[in-house]
């Protein structure tokens, strides 16, 4: 398997709901690395997996709604703990979808897994990682 | 899949037998950074697939008997070269272990596998990963 | 000049006044890296700067109270922006104080200059340094 | 599985064929910061997967003929874009004949897999992994 | 003293004339990491240095006719060896220019000094510090 | 002030003689990231501080003896603490020499200063800088 991976980064705020949670039920917030790996089987005759550049607008374009911003007070997110787990799968559905409407640049049949990993500080990360067919 | 990986440090002294070490025949040390990941399919009702508080808490109970320590003469590694793959697989026995007994604060079942990766430098290291049920 | 630097993390939220800071006038968040360096002419009688356990120590100390708040609402703060060169030069006053006031476990004296680094992403960071005496 | 994994880097021009490449059509170059992991499902009687210092060398034997060099001007590579993908899969291929021919010191039939990571930059990276037998 | 840093990438093909480059006389590139810290004795009426986002804008402002190119064949860089510490004076030249112009939404006469690091590998960098006045 | 700075890594046992020291008084190990910057007001003709395969080798050449080894056995350190700060300061004295005897291919007199880091571990380094003349 190939795989080609780009990263960005968002700094967001959120608090969570949940005695496990301890001090980070209180609103605080984090500076999210996160990155995208998409998966295939074979190089298309470009000699890559996706366009990096396109990679790296699709993720940029997922994020962007998120950056800068309080996750607590985004209806999409409402009744949500945003834990770093989360963010990688509504990062993933986001990716998914753009992968499967072709908008990475090749058919998105040829594109059979993305891995999205976040990483909230150097001593923890999530990752979600799934076939898309 | 769903994981999320917390990482400790420790400082350690030990020595090799056998030929293919070379030079790492003689005492010497390093400093490991022990990365833990825990992977599910689902994530739990907080959202999360175990707390991170206490991923870390299981991570330095497991290392806490090694830090500071030479390897060598740890009753529990007698008779065994400590190397970076070694440590990894010992990492992944103590932490399945504790999975299995329900100790993260989850349901141990709901915790599909393990992978340990200890680094031992920057340009090497060694990773432990296997199914826990 | 010797140094000696630990490092800590805290996950915070906050929001910036002025619009020099675009979208950061929204509530976000950021994981800051802080690092702390003791800057000294000679080592003391250990062979060190400052014991390391302590350094860590008093930074934890330091950086306690901000961990996992909203930076906004701590009266601390009251009225400031709280970037990253501010925080590096909170952090700075408060460990000047206390090695000033021999907490380090060594003559405050001895320590010549302070330089704390924040690291608020991969791609941006801010320092502050200077004499202690 | 175990797994061992090593690193080095090269520094390499080359140019990209097709319009998806936008200004990477330009001759340019990057620092390829390539890191080998050898898999396998049982440590040897040593206690490793395979001999850090032998991976180390194949790694190196591998990447040689490449470091300082532009890849356009390689007959090894004529007519093809000499992508971070392509060269994981190039690494992968040389490594899996070293492995085969059981050059890094075990029987090549216990390496079960390998899978070469190239990072092209800090926000960039690609990887090959697959079975070898 | 505080400072601000920001970094951005590039990547570039060039060759060295001198047999001191050794393999490095041959058309080879880098990842070029570009690392531009703005240094100032106090901070504006904001809390900061500069604006970190006019900051990156101002780096890349530099590093674009760089990106992606043949330093061979700029005819800004024509006999001259394009080393890593001759790009660290390069991008400062450039920034500190920018200062003194007071493009980075600041009184330039408040920015004390400029330091720009260039790290072209994970075991090599370069970097160039000195006063703007 | 232009600096060029390599960095090579060792692994070493060793143990603190020192109540400070708490469990570090016992035999343990470390692996050290040093990194030895040359720092010049001026770069040579080619362009450069100084080679930086030379600079390698002459860090290759003073950490060679230390790699591997425990550091109490060794007469060189007898009766000292070997702790990160004094590795810093033994570094330094080494490479000062080799610096001051014309051994990196440049007139010694053009090198101003020497700056070591040594990283014992994600969270903690030292650094030892002076003026050689």
């Amino acid at each position: 398997m190939f795989a080609v991976e780009v990263s960005e980064q968002i700094m967001i705020a959120h608090s969570f709901r949940g005695e496990v949670f301890g001090p980070a039920q209180q609103l605080h917030g984090a500076t999210f690395v996160v990155r995208a790996a998409f998966i295939a089987e074979a190089l298309d005759p470009n000699g890559i997996v996706v366009d990096i550049g396109r990679a790296h607008e699709a993720l940029k374009a997922t994020l962007g709604p998120l950056n800068y911003r309080n996750l607590d007070e985004l209806p999409l997110f409402k009744g949500v703990n945003t834990t770093t787990e989360f963010v990688s799968k509504h990062v993933f559905d986001a990716l998914a979808a753009a992968v499967r409407a072709n908008e990475l640049g090749r058919n998105g049949r040829e594109i059979k897994a993305l891995r999205i990993t976040v990483l909230e500080s150097p001593s923890a990360c999530a990752w979600f990682e799934a076939p898309l067919w």
